[in-house]
């Protein structure tokens, strides 16, 4: 089976879970430059990348538009319903779609989608409920890790050598 | 026997210990999103979580807004004394209560309640000190592990169940 | 073989690849003091670093000027054209330079150079293609081993002598 | 021998290294919480704190008054001429002095003290000049290890004690 769409979470995903706060009302998130490739990976193969999160700040949102996402979806309570409208806008059954995330509220997409996966350190209730555990944790480029698994050694390598080409 | 109070120490618990400086006088502590779901879990079985501090920072008094927690002691020099009268407000022996710290000034508290717990990275004289030492070093969701050590697998898992229904 | 210029990718070389995002539009990187030692160890053998980077940031910009370096190349998608445009205006073949990089974007250039490193964390199709893998992940001061490897024990014991001397 | 003064690095020890910049021209530091009390209990025993470091930050300034620590010298080139001085100022000899450090500008000064340390994570040609070194990295609370090793387990176990009894 070939995912066609890729959801993801942000926290415990594409961050390690940090959550900087500072003295004035500011906050800080830390991604990581290896999982924008996870992006254009997707995007090479014409996989949309969607973000669920239960967050809502301008941190996600600026990150997603240096990366060219525009499926952006923050302060999502319920993420299999979002999922599922925007699957079903994209006109791609949700089996055919995978998601990574980390905690108790990504757990109904977890099951709901084709192809799951959680990074390293998520507790032990989300292990045992995805397909795949990253070697990684999040923030250390475990989305990427994620996208390579689903696309395939395969897939990743012709991917390599096209990046290359078009440099 | 069940806990019914749960206090916490922040630095070194709820992060790792780090204390960020700029140059304009600004300061960062990085919180774990992991340990959100420890509040949560105490909310979902009517344990108040009661954060008690020597630190004093606009920093904390965010977190704890953010996560719905309105016992905030900060500045504090003898914890055990704060902990004591907070108890007894609430009602609840301190034999019932829980807590955990990672450094000198806990172990009075430590010592004083009925379930206690210490981050993998605290001093060795803190560890000898306590019940229960967390797997997970502080500020990687140590809180949480400590929450859900004292609750036991089946309440978790309860809470789990029940926390997917109300999604 | 003795290298006479180093090239250098900035992102998950001289940082952990973290990129810190926060509410107001600014950002943060992460460097290491222990690879500032590695641009000065170049300088004591007359070795230029230079800096090519596929990012832009005024970050950047003033870490380079705070340790001296002069080549700084930014927002680059092309990299071996860089490179081979600075090695020749420095009249030294691509053969007698060294580069570190960790992502796809790097690899044209580290197969153009006579010596090659990457950090402990790169992906593996990057490990594959380069001369060392450094012990130390991106961030760690992984720079300046990579740099002490290529100039040899030797030569870095007689460095940090002279160093000690000028004190 | 009762090591009568300390001398101390900042960035490495105090920190792990990291030096974090924005876009604006602020820079970062990040100490740890457990360092604190390593100058605790030096102020338990009569020991001064002197830092030096070769950098020249408002973080430091910043961090030493929140200390108590009022010999900061920033800026320094020759660190051991600045600990001649400081120490014949003290009436202190380097021989009942020491000193926590971890790169090449410290190592004059880690050889003329009574008891030097650095980091886990220094360089090679560091710990070989050392005679204790930390089984923390930098920022981890390696500085406060450092103290604990020089004070030996019963100075530090009476000191907790008294610590305790002052709360």
């Amino acid at each position: 089976m070939q995912i066609k769409l890729v959801f993801t979470d942000i926290d415990g995903v594409w961050t390690d879970g940090g959550m900087y706060y500072d003295q004035l009302g500011n906050e800080l998130k830390k991604f990581h430059t290896y999982d924008s490739a996870g992006v254009l990976l997707c995007r090479m193969h014409d996989i949309p990348v969607v973000v669920i999160t239960g967050e809502n700040t301008e941190i996600v949102a600026r990150r997603c538009t240096k990366l060219g996402i525009t499926h952006v979806y923050q302060g999502v309570k319920n993420k299999l319903d979002v999922a599922r409208r925007v699957a079903g806008e994209l006109g791609v059954p949700l089996a055919e779609a995978a998601y990574m995330g980390d905690d108790v509220p990504d757990i109904p997409l977890l099951e709901a989608v084709g192809f799951s996966g959680a990074p390293a350190n998520a507790p032990e209730y989300v292990h045992s409920r995805v397909r795949y555990v990253t070697a990684k944790c999040g923030g250390e480029g475990a989305f990427r890790e994620f996208v390579e698994t689903l696309l395939g050694a395969d897939r990743v390598s012709a991917s390599v050598k096209r990046w290359l080409e078009g440099i």
